[in-house]
């Protein structure tokens, strides 16, 4: 169970093209994270790998995770902060975080077909930076866990 | 300059389906690894992102850039093998390695429009571990950089 709308629908017009997680992104991979419901500080996601996000046959490409990770944390970090400040989501300023790290642990090859479920829990919560730790779950089954190092984005980003 | 063929036209033909570098994979990313001509103890990938891999607009996606790092990891990791083996790249018995951790730092927004050149020097080979460091360039601009831990698959991967 989650909640009804994803962080990924506040993120402003101009910053939603994300190729992981961007709603006007026809060819991105959509990822939509949310608190979940019935998970005490817990947010989740879930994906369904395509048959060509393959690494050896039978098994989820390595890149595709840490890309689920990579978003998954960044949307984490956003519904953390706003959480911190006592606001909720598409209240102003809008919160957008971009990635300084990441980093994954392919725990054991994570089986093609079943649907995928991340959770992320925030471990640090300071200033403009928010650190996330994530899990990747087949069933019960966690296959994979990382860390993002989520830093709000500064309104100079990339000049 | 690089040397003729790629680590990826030698993936046995089973194992030659990854989303990254898989040449039996036509919706995936095709990356190819070479050992540099000119620079010693180096490999060498270029990939020209999509005008949708993008993050925030203008610039490329960590995703995308966390995946180059991966297969050119793992490529880099088979060549070495190979080169630690004395002997070439299409010979008995074939090396193929997998990720057991990625570790990504992106250092400033990478321009999305240009050519990505990524650069892998390996920094231990022991047993079946290779470990490889990767910097991801834009021009003489070195964007991100990470570390790959590659392990030669075993024979029994994923059962």
């Amino acid at each position: 169970m989650t909640s009804k709308r994803a962080i990924q629908d506040f993120y402003p017009e101009n910053l939603a093209h994300c190729y992981g997680c961007g709603a006007h992104n026809p060819q991105g991979l959509q990822l939509k994270t949310y608190w979940a419901e019935d998970e005490a500080d817990t947010t989740i996601t879930c994906f369904m790998p395509k048959p060509y996000h393959t690494a050896i046959p039978g098994f989820v490409y390595g890149g595709l995770i840490a890309s689920l990770i990579d978003c998954h944390g960044t949307g984490t970090a956003a519904l953390a902060a706003y959480r911190a400040e006592g606001r909720e989501p598409g209240s102003d300023p809008p919160l957008r975080f971009v990635t300084a790290h990441l980093a994954v642990d392919f725990l054991k090859p994570t089986p093609l077909g079943p649907r995928l479920t991340l959770r992320g829990k925030v471990t640090e919560i300071k200033g403009r930076k928010v650190v996330v730790a994530v899990s990747v779950w087949v069933d019960a089954q966690m296959t994979a866990q990382g860390e993002v190092v989520a830093v709000r984005m500064p309104e100079n980003f990339g000049f």
